[in-house]
């Protein structure tokens, strides 16, 4: 029995995002179709977390254990010949037993990508989120440390999620601006229901005026969604990197 | 009667190229259709010229002449919001009667992407060519100064074309790279059917040692489709900007 763990990139926008369900095309079926193709055998993958519909992954891992004969550096190819031509295996490397790809994830990078913009962008339309009012970018990355450490950050989860241990910690959350593009990176040891979305949406509200920086940290403390910001859309939200390794925590 | 030029950004990706045909869908037949919502009147836009499948625009630029109200200043909004999200126009002005987007044209400049990374990446499947072999850069590079200049182009000419002008000039042919992604620009005051991909082509053979940059200025002259390189994909391809002021030429 071998345990292959997979390093996927994929373009979320024709997807409703990565988990198997009844109806609409999902990255897990795509690739497990694939994986039948190839191996001959009905395998089921563990992915390291969901991604909503539109959400997309430079590196996203998912891993499955199987018996096959193809040598696991092949896989990739194989995969790709077959796949769709929105998602990609961008590696495959044999992993030990105990290795599963959610349960062993120590961290994760996100990135989120906004055009700031006089109008909208045909060519960017499903790859960043448009956002056409000023925004005041220094306000913006004054605001980062305020979320890097170790958080309650129930008040930036989805409402209605049932996950009880709400506290996460933000290793690391910049800001870079080029040719009216801002691109927000974000490290942590985990991320609740649309985490990352939310922050974005927080920090574009401040870049709006609509928050204060004073506020922040009264915000985050209070753990109530409705003082945080608005959801930022997911055609923004790229998961960029999944962590295995402890030595990757600063 | 007023004459309107109209600056357009489209992604390419789900067109059937720019020009209005029986069967699929067009950038000119959705423009046309929606000026018919706003001004009510059934209106022909002139293109500065075709785009083929796939192909995008960052400044595609085309007019039309009708009587209508609205402010003009007002049209990139009343026609962006009954526009489908793949089209957008970011400029509006009217311009003198004599005015034609094609006819008054003096030069165009086009952006050639290609990716070349080891795998095939579906984030950048529709906005570039993908090249896998090992692409000697600086041989690319030298082989730019070659093209610029006038010179009879019918080599980079896609075969079955009846143009019988075939000399053109270009003034600035130049190539950066960034992570990955090779950018092509060339400016000319014209471009013959499929030049630019021609033209991005064959520097990718001098790229990959297929062409040597020795034999380029004789290929140029040979005037021969069949000496100059392939013919690269749409969805690498751009049309950026489309020049009225002689002023533009260095």
């Amino acid at each position: 029995m071998k345990n292959v763990k997979l390093t996927i990139e994929y373009d979320g926008t024709n997807f409703y995002g990565w988990q198997r369900q009844k109806y609409g095309r999902t990255v897990q079926e795509e690739i497990e179709k694939a994986l039948k193709k190839i191996i001959k055998k009905e395998v089921k993958i563990n992915g390291s977390g969901r991604t909503d519909a539109g959400v997309h992954a430079l590196g996203q891992v998912a891993n499955f254990e199987e018996e096959f004969s193809i040598p696991v550096e092949k896989i990739p190819v194989a995969l790709n010949s077959v796949l769709p031509d929105d998602i990609a295996i961008k590696k495959a490397v044999e992993v030990s037993k105990d290795f599963h790809a959610r349960y062993s994830a120590v961290g994760k990078k996100y990135i989120y990508k906004i055009y700031n913009g006089p109008l909208r962008s045909p060519l960017l339309r499903n790859y960043t989120y448009f956002v056409k009012d000023y925004l005041n970018k220094e306000d913006m990355k004054k605001a980062t440390k305020f979320f890097i450490g170790e958080h309650d950050f129930k008040g930036f989860m989805a409402s209605g999620s049932q996950v009880k241990d709400t506290v996460r910690t933000i290793y690391d959350l910049s800001i870079e601006e080029q040719d009216c593009i801002i691109r927000i990176e974000v490290k942590g040891n985990g991320f609740l229901y649309n985490m990352v979305r939310i922050i974005a949406g927080t920090l574009v509200d401040i870049g709006k005026g609509k928050i204060n920086i004073e506020d922040l940290s009264e915000i985050i403390q209070s753990c109530k969604r409705e003082r945080a910001g608005h959801t930022a859309p997911p055609q923004g939200l790229y998961l960029a990197e999944v962590y295995y390794e402890k030595t990757i925590i600063p």
